[in-house]
């Protein structure tokens, strides 16, 4: 059985991104609030994160006293999930995290229990458009598989909680917007590549190349990001929005409820609510 | 010192690409021609054929009269040419012909003694394009060396003649014309992939399918491929018509003329001829 | 810096490993008080084991009342152990066991403040052979270095302990004593291979092939364990005792006190104890 | 079908030994002769040479007067070869020098003209012992088809020439006789390594360090030998001389006569001449 590939595997890029996504409840205070009030309109209390990384999405739910299960292809991320449980083992919600090494492609078989259980399931961070295209005939079969698993585990009249980033907005310009950005006081250069196959986006590539800046030129920081060895590719397999909601129709049949929540224009991206029971994901904003 | 990768290196490819060319003589007859007339035009008598691979153009330039020095990076295509030269080592055109294995990047150390030698030095049948975009902030670093060590073997007032297919309308629709070709009964199917980055095209990369053709689907073709080995990659660098210029320009400084033939509408491509005397390379057509 | 190669990583290893070990308290009943007699008789409390592998040895100490520190190079191996301690984080015993990835030749980086902190550390298990020869003039410069930075996190006055099989006798024969073993109702093939170079052994390597036992021949063995992915590879630096007793002077220069334990004779192995007071290692048996 | 691995693959190898062996009249005047009148004494025209490498045996051979056909596995090897032929051309004799790239194990195929056709093959220069072991059950199974591939290629009443190294010398002290020696101005060290599994030796390796000799240390010729990349690594399938008889008997059956000659006392090695015919190959000395 074919495996997602684990593009943190050397444990380097683990540690970039989390220099590179430097503190993190800044950064998702906005986006949790969004998720955590989508969970409680919907009633969930039991939420399976499918690609928990280093876990901080799932200390944010876990906190917000939803009882998660978190599982991960790349076991180099998930020794981050695993300390941060450990340390905080005292507070009673860290009793109620299982954190799990699972790969998409084998869910069923990675997470046995799983089945039909989840009042939620969530891929979320861009993270389904790491799985990259299938060479040969049928290049997105297993990105349908990947989706037919998540929604295995949703127990029935359950919802299914998927990302991606604004992809349609990346391939009209083959450019990430700016080339340079400024994270937690680091300047970022982000080198994009995007492959064609008979004239179809296939795979989108970011290198990225972290820095300190000090009015540094770019090529300043490529080459010190070269040294301290702090430049890493992560791929993507670009989703565009129609094509990405054909895909979800291809894999699960008819749902009783499909939403898309866009949420900053034009950019970044898009989640996609599907529900079990049509009782309708909540209309936020 | 950097060399060119040798695409060829596993003998592999060098099989399959006979295979899928067949057979030579005829293929070539009109482009023969051209090259002929072009060279007779200018009184050349000495002549480099930097990328000749199995030796068929070279072939043709012996029997047409020329004095031929060969060379090629891979030394898996040499084979096939060193073949040739033994069988026919009787036909004294044949003595005249001196094959090297040699890189375009180390030219004047592997050929010492082509210093402004050649009344023309041809780089041809797309061979060019396989020199690819080198990683950092001056991708057409080596191409511009290497043009640079072709002209270099030219001896005042010669001239070099340089080709690539017409990567403009390749680009305008990111594939093939068509994706099945038929050539010496066998039916083939063509991939095409195109790597942007930060919007450039920097590289087409074309997975060739080899089969027989008896009505067979392309996916049968491919399967059938698959387990021949009769499928292979090759990559180029999609050299745009007006980049090129530039990148003769950018590599050569002010030449004495220059001038492209675009042989064929709208593909496959363009041939460029610079020389060092301003006598002017002939109008032909 | 150079780092000790993880010969688990891919987590196969380790599973086979376990596969192959089995029921780990049945093994270790005998051994395990035999090191609680050696560390009461010290006064041990705080312990490091820097080669903890799944954990086996570091529970039993835990168990035990002590402190346990406890690192591998091998996060493949720290898995089994962080699950251990989650399981069983309710017990006040496993609130005292800390779980470090670390690499011998970096240990003072790694564990930054492990240094003199220890009344013992323990490098068991025969797995301090697991350190090849370095290549080049200075083929045991590694293993000083690790054995100097074991030393630098025993407390003044506290014990260094680490073993190894008796390679003498594995060397004597070039073979493991028998070639068929019965462990845990798994019959095994042991192929030993032993590289010398220029007369002096400085390599052996195990390959496991562990199959269900049934009377099957040892070829039928391997051909399951083949198929089954259960046969590995585990490659020892053979040091003869003579040799590690110069080595262990090597890197340390004088110390108080070196006794030597040779647990069953004429195989497996020896123990080492190094103390730093010269109150002697107890006289056991 | 399996194939002999090309040890000279990269080139580099066969540039240090050219280096290496240096000037090859000199080294072979000796051996030469041996072969020479080995061959006239069975009346031996029609020759192959089945490990010709760079083609130095079959220059003599050629100069001689026997029709020689010449075959090796590395096409890096014969490109020496091929160029000493053109570069030779106009001497009747290397008309008639046959030069094919042929692999021993599937010499059937590809020299599909060879079969009972030669009245001597010879597969000398120690060539035979670089075919190793093969992992599994029947270690030496490709060398006893090599054996039977190059008798296929003897005439009935033909010979067959197979030499290799003084193995049982060299695995009786586990070193190479000297870890120094003087070829042709440079100062060479041999680090010997050999492999044993249970007990057989099943590989020596050398690892050859070639530099100037000024008197230098062996430590200063090693750090320029690798700087310059004229260190390789050879290696070998240590032949013990009984263990060799038996092969030859297992590979071929009974033969009409078989001879052996231990040309330098103890070392470097032995000659083994089979014959079809029963009468007798020469008493030479």
């Amino acid at each position: 059985m074919s495996k997602v590939k684990d593009q943190y595997a050397d444990g380097e890029a683990a540690r970039a991104w989390a220099r590179f996504i430097g503190d993190a409840s800044r950064r998702t205070r906005h986006y949790g609030a969004f998720l955590r009030r989508l969970l409680r309109a919907r009633g969930a209390e039991r939420v399976l994160d499918v690609a928990c990384g280093t876990g901080v999405d799932s200390v944010l739910l876990l906190e917000a006293g939803f009882d998660v299960t978190s599982c991960d292809a790349s076991d180099q991320m998930l020794k981050h999930a695993l300390r941060t449980r450990w340390a905080r083992r005292k507070e009673p919600a860290f009793d109620r995290w299982a954190i799990e090494e699972a790969n998409w492609l084998t869910l069923p078989e990675d997470l046995p229990d799983a089945r039909d259980r989840f009042d939620a399931v969530l891929c979320l961070g861009n993270s389904f458009a790491h799985l990259p295209a299938r060479p040969g005939p049928d290049p997105q079969a297993d990105q349908r598989r990947a989706i037919a698993n998540f929604w295995g585990c949703v127990r029935p009249g359950g919802a299914l909680i998927v990302d991606h980033r604004n992809y349609d907005a990346i391939l009209a310009t083959g450019a990430t917007p700016k080339s340079c950005f400024y994270y937690n006081n680091s300047v970022t250069d982000i080198r994009t590549s995007v492959v064609y196959v008979d004239g179809e986006a296939v795979e989108v590539a970011m290198d990225y190349e972290v820095g300190r800046g000090d009015g540094k030129s770019v090529e300043a920081v490529r080459e010190e990001s070269q040294k301290a060895k702090s430049c890493f590719r992560l791929t993507y397999y670009p989703h565009r929005l129609d094509d990405f909601c054909a895909l979800l129709r291809d894999a699960l049949g008819p749902v009783a409820g499909h939403t898309v929540y866009a949420d900053f224009r034009p950019t970044p991206g898009y989640t996609h609510g599907l529900e079990g029971d049509g009782l309708g994901l909540p209309d936020l904003e």
